[in-house]
């Protein structure tokens, strides 16, 4: 494997990226932000200018034998005959993919592959979880994938270095790996991803029974359960399509848990168990910039009964130097006396009690 | 009406805010900053104690006769009780709540005022739309209603000074007032807020069925759909429970949307066509900071064949001086040739279209 001057040490190059639109420029954008030697081909020309025009990389003029990894970004449909096609034209490179499902477009390799003389083992599956409600290379970044999942899909019958390649495309682009089975994360994706963007299609298609003037009332939580519904349609039709397996499964689940929500409309404590069903669930996912929400510890702090000692009770939380995660107010009815409850890191709990305590507050624990 | 100085001029005080919770102390943030006389009272008297401590008005200390309105903003449940109580003590006062139903407060409202004198005249429903996942005074803010919906529903049995005071408050917060009748209201909210929650619920609920590893790849787009999942489960009971009929028929409408989305899975061109409606959808309620989507109109320009020119096409837009709303790339298959679309308000397309062109730039229209 090469390693020029000024490439990444861990990901050669050159890179052919085919289909320039904003998952493909973006990979370009952030590859080239590192160092690596990358050339873009979109079936539109266009793309392919405004792709490299906005820095993700020349457009391709390398021989076919030159790329070392090809990187196919193009639309669902397209995929696997795209893959067939790069196996065969560059000797030399790995190819992956960026579909966002992976048991289809290997079924579809495999059929068309059949009878011909096409290398499989040099083909690693990806897919980096990221995207946004728009499209096209205008709005790609060299950041879509930092502290975003790529999952890569490798077989038994990849070579390990391959593989590594591939790992370390995403990782360049500053996203954390996630390796699996390719039938496991296309169940994964429809529970995660697929699912859920139908379920912001049906709570956004129920807007056309609503008056026009309803919609005044729409505020921010209806915005964030809806905003997925706005992505383009063309490309969802491909995604569900190819996971309709899957995707039908979790449709039939939640139908089974609608007709039990409707039965507990009318119980408001077993509606009220329903509705921490979701809240765990939805915990579970929390968090900032993409991560698991973050272990906490509470540090629990005397609330006197005069206004003016909270201001100072607060101005000491932050003199404490102590980042807080959440703030909350606990009470203790026996005593009629209120608890300021301080959630940090665990490792700077300790911290937070001494200086509180040293600045004369009751800290209980 | 009082009017001293200081205080608002369309807003007459002192004012007095039953429950001093996320929704209570923002109230009270609000006016205060906008010079109002503010006092504050909560079952839980560590919560006025915050809530005064940040700056939401000081504790209760008025004679019962001195308050001109006062807010109730306790849990649902204790809504209607509340303004029975609070329109025998204060003589004087218009009275206002903040829940999210309003024509179960009203029914429970009149059947608790039965047989007893009270003025039911004085009291005006109101309903804030704004909120987060987060409860209690620690994380009000005097911005919590700025540019948020306000419902007011007003009855005929309603004086106009009362509801002239209670429009005013909604407006000193900052939020766009909406006046509508109750019943109305209620089918409005079950449309636009009580669904979307429940869908957001039975996304996050399904999760229970998921390996901890796929988790891993959940994205922005699930943790949008069930970020409302995460509130409260004890309000949103209550909520849910008092608008139940309403939101019945809502989840009866999905449920039925369902089904006929199970029957276009295996039909792709069917399935986007439902896709499309969810997109409709969700494009009527989007928009920048809570407005509706700004109409706009396209300049489009011809996008030269050759990558340098392209960063002179983005700087070129740029000096033209005119907000950009939205980019996209456009192709004309015919002539192999890519487009530029480029939309801005209405009013400044014809001056983006001769700056551009002044730049020798070939635009199309």
């Amino acid at each position: 494997m090469t390693n020029p001057e000024g490439v990444s040490p861990i990901l050669g190059g050159p890179v052919l990226i085919v289909g320039a639109g904003l998952i493909g420029a973006s990979i370009g954008k952030a590859l080239v932000a590192a160092g690596v030697d990358v050339h873009l081909w979109d079936i539109d020309h266009s793309n392919a200018l405004v792709a490299a025009g906005r820095g993700a990389g020349q457009l391709d003029g390398l021989d076919d034998a030159a790329y070392r990894i090809v990187v196919v970004a193009t639309p669902p449909s397209a995929v696997a005959s795209t893959i067939v096609e790069r196996l065969n034209r560059h000797p030399h490179a790995v190819i992956t993919d960026t579909a966002s499902v992976k048991g289809a477009i290997f079924t579809e390799l495999t059929d068309l592959a059949a009878g011909q003389d096409v290398d499989l083992a040099r083909y690693v599956g990806s897919h980096p979880m990221a995207g946004t409600q728009y499209a096209g290379p205008l709005t790609a970044s060299d950041e879509l994938f930092v502290d975003r999942t790529w999952v890569v899909t490798p077989r038994t019958d990849n070579r390990y270095d391959d593989v590594k390649q591939v790992v370390a495309l995403a990782q360049v682009c500053g996203a954390r790996v996630v390796s699996m089975d390719a039938g496991e994360h296309d169940r994964a994706v429809a529970e995660v991803s697929h699912l859920p963007h139908l379920m912001s299609i049906l709570t956004a298609a129920n807007l056309r029974h609503a008056r026009a003037e309803h919609l005044r009332l729409a505020g921010s939580g209806i915005r964030d359960v809806t905003r997925i519904a706005r992505s383009q349609t063309a490309m969802w039709r491909q995604i569900l399509t190819s996971n309709r397996t899957e995707v039908r499964s979790q449709l039939e689940a939640i139908r089974d848990d609608l007709d039990d929500l409707l039965s507990r409309l009318d119980d408001p404590d077993r509606l009220e168990e329903f509705l921490g069903v979701g809240q765990s669930g939805a915990r579970k996912i929390a968090g900032k910039h993409g991560h698991q929400m973050m272990e906490t510890t509470a540090v629990v702090v005397e609330i006197p009964d005069a206004p003016g000692a909270l201001a100072k009770l607060f101005g000491d939380v932050e003199a404490a130097g102590v980042n807080v995660e959440d703030l909350s107010v606990e009470h203790d009815p026996a005593r009629e006396v209120g608890f300021l409850s301080i959630d940090v890191a665990p490792d700077r709990a300790e911290q937070l009690r001494v200086s509180m305590r040293n600045h004369g507050w009751s800290v209980r624990s």
